[in-house]
């Protein structure tokens, strides 16, 4: 059965439905506009609930089944343990083992440790996975073995969804490093703190059930209460929720490549002669050993002026919790900690501030943290010559990674891509994305080891570092260069079947992943 | 046009339908079920909102009209600023000078700086208020003067109703002490704090438009956000949200009434006897000067024998927060700041921790904190012999009073009403109260300064005091006592009009206030 597709507002062909539900193509920056109301989940009575506030259950399954576990429900599941996480895999094993099938997984990341779940779509049990698939999983859905269509959604695009009921959470499943008997939980404390728990407030506000699972609960109240106990329907105590070192790296690592630590200079260097970085500046940078390089160069260029960081926004590293503890940074607002510096910091400084996603990156609210960012240091696995972006397959076709919050970054005033011009001798600038994941006139600046390029709608950007002797190329200056090195990469073949869809922050398609063409 | 009306399981006349809308009669304590889903305000876009998320305007005035005011809409305020609030009658006065006609106002509660109100009321720009009404304001109802019929609700009634969808809050006008331009606001800082915003957070998550009012704009982030910026439309900055001395008072007092301190002392006998008062015991306590004198006690008592109260719940006050910095406290759970020392306890004390009235007394919710509490001191203006209790009309029949969080309190282990058997000569004790607002079945003990009644359904605490040497009687005794020192009072008389319609906490209608038969 041939499915009915369109060319949406960015050139792409994508469907008109999705998983038997109708779907609305892209149509441009701004220029969805939601109708109707927020999701309104079924109202709950206190006379369900125990007088003494104690909604600890026997076990997860015993949770599972008092919340009416059955085919086609979906299941959300939050990424905060990380690659230790014990409880995602957990709850599709029970589900396996009581016969249920068809079930949607609507994680806000998965990591190598979920690639357990294969097993799970292999047997039934679940349909399809609406999140982020890396690795193996990415592989899986792009061999067209899922049973179901991907979706694949921005940590703010899950959160709109939530929030419009496009997603209809039937059960989330909620680990929590601390909890008490009602269900006020937080991300800190414990032998699995993970720091913050901002993934995790639109899935207990919408969910229809909400479980809370814990290895640490204590008295009653819990606080900060990430997740509220008023949101909560049951609560489960475990012996161990996740694999502390694997929840967050002990310390994460700034590059050690040569090319990219150059990268990184040349985005310092372009950030302080552009006039972009100054004092009061507003930042946000990730994890990835490039970005972490920029902070330090940033770090010292502010200590040198004497100035300071409004603020950042994390994933939180040690090198932020640095700035702040130093003087360079006055607040750290945070969704996810990295490292353990950055969970001791949200632990103990109070200018290191939970926020959750569902405040800093959903697009239908009123108003977002990324459109108050100056600086906004982001990466992708292409770049094409309109500027567009792509960050969930590689130049081989293959889906092999999460949108993350990239979507929704790229609303800052300052979108900044220190790209290195070849991955393992596959050039990263290319004619055309092979999937489109951000339009380009919301990339500003792609800062390469060869050159940077200012995208020519941001004039007021080249003019800034006109004689600086900065090396300013065009993307097709820097490609050309490229191809010279590598060749011209051969294009991936496809077949026709839709793999997995990519939606914008307003919940629209902007494009899809097909399914790879088998040898 | 007569009203049809319903004996309820109260067994009180009340209508099928209030100001045109259908409304469903009281069944009796946790009988009715709750269909459907909350309330779903519009979906936003960030695309109508500022990209550096200053939303500031020039004025209330210029805020009311971007939010489209306009003839029968609900406006919400709060009364954090109690009797000094400047922002609520401003929002009437400018409406009025619009020429807007036919608004309900739906407060938190009301003060006598509200009396204003009552020239909106005449002048047609308010159809009738849906809160507290006290004194002047209730007078005027009772009068039959209001063109629509009031609506009283609990402030756990008032959030469930929000919640529900029951009241459609149009524009929601949130004064805050200290606010940033994107609308995260908080209940501290600047010259008008009143320590927390407990009331604000539900008007603010379902209004559709909300206006944050302040005199004191600081720079992004105001944390912590007790109302978050997501939330809100606009942010209005005038030189004086409040007269800070009327906000708060600088000291609460304890009564100074022989009789009441002897209720007081007794109260705390009552506690220390029966065995509630323990180690880890949860309580809370109101502002008025028995209440207050019995904080003195049982902190006296605490110390005595080395317990420690788990948590109290606020409203707050300088004992609890003496109890809490001296030890005997462990937190102080709070939704509004009585006094100075409160106040600044916040500001400063890591447990002393805000918490919304719709986190704690919200009956469509999964859970509520009231009923986790051990000890729960009230007031009443009559109870009946049947351990109803009345906290709206006086035994004259006139609507003085709001209900305030009376109802969802009863939900506590252990309602204790320290009450005295007579104010200005009338008994408190009576037949059959005027108004129902709560049902004996909740109510466990009525402590007087001639006895204490203890409700023959908890034979449990009657066990504890046997042999304690404790003046028990029946209240019968006890009304009997008064009224051969007061004689009997006379029956108020009343029209058949209804002018106000006493919710239950679930929404449903447990009783009426009719108009009074003018002489």
């Amino acid at each position: 059965m041939a499915i009915k597709t369109i060319i949406n507002a960015a050139g792409r062909s994508v469907p008109l439905e999705i998983n038997g539900q109708p779907v609305i193509p892209f149509k441009g920056v701004g220029k969805h506009r939601p109708e109707g109301g927020k999701y309104s989940p079924p109202i709950p009575t206190c006379s369900d609930y125990p007088d003494d506030g104690n909604k600890v259950v026997i076990s997860l399954e015993e949770a599972l089944r008092k919340c009416g576990l059955r085919d086609g429900m979906t299941i959300s599941t939050h990424h905060h343990l990380r690659d230790g996480d014990l409880v995602s895999n957990k709850v599709f094993e029970l589900a396996s083992s009581m016969g249920v099938k068809d079930l949607v997984w609507f994680p806000s990341a998965s990591f190598p440790c979920n690639d357990l779940i294969i097993k799970y779509l292999d047997d039934g049990t679940i349909n399809r996975i609406e999140g982020s698939m890396n690795g193996p999983l990415g592989r899986y859905v792009s061999e067209g073995k899922m049973k179901g269509t991907a979706i694949l959604r921005s940590h703010g695009g899950r959160v709109q969804a939530i929030q419009d009921g496009e997603v209809k959470i039937d059960i989330a499943v909620l680990a929590a490093p601390t909890t008490d008997s009602y269900g006020n939980a937080k991300g800190t404390g414990g032998t699995s703190a993970c720091g913050v728990l901002g993934y995790a407030k639109a899935d207990s506000m919408y969910a229809n059930k909400v479980i809370v699972v814990t290895d640490n609960l204590i008295d009653f109240p819990c606080f900060p209460m990430e997740i509220e106990g008023n949101y909560v329907d049951y609560v489960v105590v475990v012996d161990k929720i996740g694999i502390p070192e694997k929840i967050v790296s002990g310390t994460t690592q700034i590059t050690k490549s040569p090319d990219r630590m150059l990268i990184a200079e040349l985005t310092a260097t372009f950030l302080e002669k552009s006039g972009i970085l100054k004092n009061g500046v507003t930042m946000q940078a990730g994890a990835g050993g490039t970005s972490l390089a920029i902070a330090v160069f940033v770090h010292q260029i502010l200590k040198n002026k004497g100035w300071k960081s409004k603020f950042g926004f994390g994933g939180s590293t040690k090198y932020m919790v640095k700035m702040l503890e130093e003087g360079q940074m006055e607040f750290i607002l945070d969704a996810q900690a990295f490292d353990l510096d950055a969970v001791r910091s949200i632990e103990n400084n109070p200018n290191h501030i939970p926020y959750p996603v569902f405040n800093a990156y959903n697009y239908h609210s009123k108003g977002n943290l990324t459109s108050l960012m100056d600086i906004m240091i982001l990466g992708a696995t292409e770049v094409d010559l309109n500027f567009n972006g792509n960050v969930v397959t590689h130049s081989d076709g293959y889906l092999l990674h999460g949108i993350g919050g990239w979507q929704n970054c790229l609303h800052a005033r300052n979108v900044i891509l220190p790209i290195p011009l070849f991955r393992d001798r596959i050039p990263v600038i290319v004619d055309e994305v092979t999937t489109l994941c951000g339009p380009g006139e919301l990339i500003d600046v792609i800062i390469t080891e060869r050159g940077i390029a200012i995208n020519p709608l941001r004039q007021d950007l080249i003019d800034s570092v006109k004689g600086s002797g900065l090396p300013l190329k065009t993307l097709k200056e820097l490609k050309d260069e490229t191809e010279k090195i590598c060749g011209k990469p051969q294009k991936p073949q496809f077949e026709e079947d839709i793999v997995a869809a990519i939606k914008w922050v307003d919940g629209t398609i902007i494009d899809v992943v097909r399914k790879i063409k088998s040898c």
